[in-house]
């Protein structure tokens, strides 16, 4: 039976989110029933606001929650009412040639079948969902797209952990594997860059530096595990230089976390020249292209790229959340704000002016 | 007592090659004397003759030879006369940062000390060599710049081991460790580029693409290892299409054997875009800038450096020695000439015409 749900409703790029009520289709054979918990709003949602990224509308954004399974279909067989699950937008399906090949993280099967809706108006107009669709108080999600998690999770924090917490201690701990006694360098040091530190610590890295064009990130940097924090406007066109001296050499591994071209550049030339590995982190804009002297690479140094922290959903979304648990990581701090569906256009409007690293909608 | 030697020796760009009689210093403490008994022509040599690189003149070439030990310092504690052994330009001190970090196969102990001049005229005038200087009937080079050899290994074949064929195979073999079945292409297949095919066959490899815009190299390419040939031209700017439509969606690794910054760009493109790497084992000109879209980073594609195939001089240059002498890769074949030393300005003539994959000089 179709279950009545309250969602935040995108009409058209620019417009107001509404909250509506809609009808959720119940799930198919190979899918869950979800009830969200809490929701986070994430920076790349905007690029539906903002017109940056079509889609068919009218859509319910969100791809970042926790919650619990409230019904299965026939052919599920590892998850079962009551659990506590995360959805993930990165699914692991675990017999894709991409699961199969032990080499990424990155499954082929979609998280969701693009274009179908699963919910409509009381009135029976199609709604579709961009990604996942977790601003509502329930989602229908296939089982490979959802990862079960401890019981004992705090749900208003732990929906972090399915998007940028992971996204950023994974590329420290799952694609980079930093080591200890590595020396490490993040570019840019908002909510990703510092779950990156943080992952960099964890991994136990001797030397973290973080480097951001704002001062006001110090502090932050410092708590989540930053040993140095570099202004780059105190070094212009030397914070190459000065990275590879601070480093002794450069680092093992330099993050680029914001998406540009020339950070790429310069995180690349900040490595060992020898075996130091650039992790781009941070998404460019489209045809954006990123250049550096070929003879940089010839002792070994090379760049290459991550998705979700190089994270396997169901493997190891588990692992970071016994990380929040154990006190390995910090995640509350960085939940800077919560408030309830109704408001949760002021949760974007906070994340346009800076105000905050990541708002959690509870339900 | 000093050794009196026979010498090729350049005394400046652009001049022929004399043959001459030098005197040789006598090894210290931490050298040995090598009788070569077959030296290499390579076209990084070249680069010396034509000027592009600049050194002290007068200088004697080469660094890629065979020969055997005569003579050991007092602390030599790893070789002894008699011993068979290839000189290293790319050495192994096992007590360098970079040695004992289990990362690298590049040593910072330079091979030789620059400008040190090892040998002079018979009227006492310092002669100088560029790299090992192998291109004599003897060398003095120190104990962490020679790697000992099995004595049944002919001198006039695995000489090439100590430059060529090991940066081609190693490549394949010990920097990007390809897998079995792994999907592997290499742009550009000279003499480098045909030793990385063997070494992917001898990974086992399922799909090896050779990429060479000469079609007469096609040949040699299917004999080395490729299971396909593609001539660039005719695919015009559609070959990195071509390429991902033949490997199924991209390669596991990309050689790029040829310094281009373009194919570079290339083979990156043409990489598995999830786990795809492509190494760059060609050297570009100073300068030349390598430039892609930085989103095709983004689902986990990379590109790196290689320095002598990544093997480490002492520790993996038997292993190549003994594949050859297993029959697993090929070297008499890439062998197309042997000469003396008297004519070793035909040997550099033939290379520049192309003529010739490795000339071995025969001391």
């Amino acid at each position: 039976m179709p279950t009545e749900i309250r969602a935040a409703v995108l009409h058209a790029p620019h417009e107001p989110i509404r909250i509506e009520r809609l009808i959720l289709d119940d799930p198919d054979a190979d899918e869950v029933l979800i009830e969200i918990r809490a929701a986070g709003l994430c920076h790349s949602d905007l690029h539906y606001i903002e017109g940056h990224i079509g889609g068919t509308f009218p859509m319910v954004l969100g791809h970042e929650a926790a919650g619990v399974v409230v019904k299965v279909g026939d052919k599920v067989t590892g998850l079962k009412p009551g659990d506590h699950v995360i959805p993930l937008f990165s699914p692991e399906c675990r017999q894709c040639v991409n699961c199969l090949s032990g080499r990424t993280n990155f499954c082929l099967r979609p998280a969701t079948v693009p274009g179908r809706s699963r919910m409509k108006t009381l009135d029976g107009q199609p709604v579709y969902r961009a990604s996942l669709g977790t601003t509502a108080t329930h989602a229908v999600l296939s089982e490979h797209a959802v990862c079960k998690i401890r019981d004992d999770a705090p749900f208003d924090k732990v929906f972090y952990c399915g998007c940028g917490i992971t996204t950023g201690v994974g590329a420290a701990m799952f694609q980079a594997k930093v080591k200890r006694d590595d020396r490490v360098i993040v570019f840019g040091v908002g909510g990703i860059g510092l779950n990156v530190l943080q992952g960099a610590r964890l991994a136990g890295a001797k030397q973290i530096v973080a480097v951001d064009a704002n001062p006001l990130r110090e502090e932050s940097a410092l708590k989540f595990g930053a040993t140095h924090f570099v202004n780059v406007h105190d070094h212009g066109d030397k914070i190459v230089e000065h990275l590879q001296q601070i480093t002794g050499g450069g680092a093992e591994y330099c993050f680029e976390c914001i998406g540009n071209v020339e950070v790429m550049r310069q995180a690349l030339a900040a490595t060992n020249p020898y075996w130091g590995r650039a992790i781009v982190v941070g998404i460019a804009p489209a045809g954006k292209q990123v250049s550096f002297d070929a003879i940089s690479l010839i002792l070994g140094r090379g760049i290459s790229g991550s998705v979700f922290g190089g994270a396997k959903g169901k493997t190891d979304l588990p692992k970071v959340v016994d990380w929040y648990m154990n006190g390995d990581i910090m995640v509350d701090e960085l939940v800077t704000h919560t408030m309830k569906l109704e408001d949760i256009n002021e949760g974007y409007d906070l994340m346009r002016r800076g105000e905050s690293i990541r708002t959690a909608i509870v339900l």
